[in-house]
């Protein structure tokens, strides 16, 4: 086995991934606090060339120290947008045909594996806060939510890792 | 939608989760130098009850603050291990029966996706450092490499997050 040097990779240059095809998912972060989170956010809706991401209320923004301490870069790929608050940012994804899920255990939750999707279709994905989840207020306007199942004692799983393992999924279904 | 409470997700404790049937994986972290990093992972094995976690060479175990920051109680729930070496620990494995992967961009590598394995059989993959990736060393002695398909700019992911997303492929796949 040869490790795959970067030229072997063949990665896309910042200007060629602006330009390119995007898998049409956007990844909405509702009120994240740890700038580590959002900058691991950029740096995973990079490698999966997410549409864009969307930063709501206290969500830190780029340019910022902490943030490119994670994001290495991909915060000058990756579309991004602020919002206010979340509430707002929704409802332009619902005006533009998104339909968007939260990333939450409720009660009415769909495990992953089952989410269903045509390859085609405009879906945006909520990561909420570490301590909060998604906003109470921004639950209601969702057409409904994903949960990672867990055999665990924890409660959940970090923000940066649900999205990821959330973009993973969508990414596959959508590439294969 | 409502949010479920913890009562209500009825999570293991941490004496239910030391006997219960564990996922029959193990990951080893390859001189992985960031502790969060390694919280981070701990915290992952627990929600996907991984079989163990092996931290290796300069991997730092708990208990330590940096550790259990990110990891949130999960260096209690889930089994780890300290080895000298990574290629001590691969020879531990694969005299216990273990396939053991590199999760590396490697001429030869696996996609993700296609990664294909039987329920019942005993893997082991390894997460590298965060710059050298998996020791040239160690990647002779793998069955195999896995990586995950990448369509932006960077190099690769993090690898608390290549973690989560090869953890949850796997477990995806041997739970349905």
């Amino acid at each position: 086995m040869k490790k795959l040097t970067m030229d072997e990779l063949n990665r896309v240059s910042t200007a060629e991934f602006k330009a390119q095809e995007k898998t049409p998912i956007i990844v909405v972060l509702d009120n994240v606090r740890s700038m580590y989170n959002v900058g691991s956010v950029f740096r995973t809706c990079d490698g999966f060339a997410m549409e864009a991401l969307y930063l709501c209320g206290i969500t830190a923004c780029p340019p910022h120290k902490e943030i490119a301490k994670t994001a290495l870069g991909a915060t000058e790929s990756v579309n991004w947008k602020h919002f206010d608050s979340t509430v707002e940012a929704v409802g332009e994804l619902k005006a533009q045909g998104y339909r968007v899920f939260a990333v939450e255990q409720v009660d009415t939750s769909i495990a992953l594996q089952d989410f269903d999707f045509t390859a085609g279709e405009k879906i945006a994905i909520i990561l909420g806060n570490e301590v909060f989840g998604v906003d109470d207020e921004v639950l209601p306007l969702c057409d409904g939510a994903i949960e990672i199942p867990q055999a665990g004692t924890k409660h959940s799983f970090n923000v940066s890792v649900a999205g990821a393992i959330v973009m993973w999924e969508l990414f596959r279904k959508i590439e294969n």
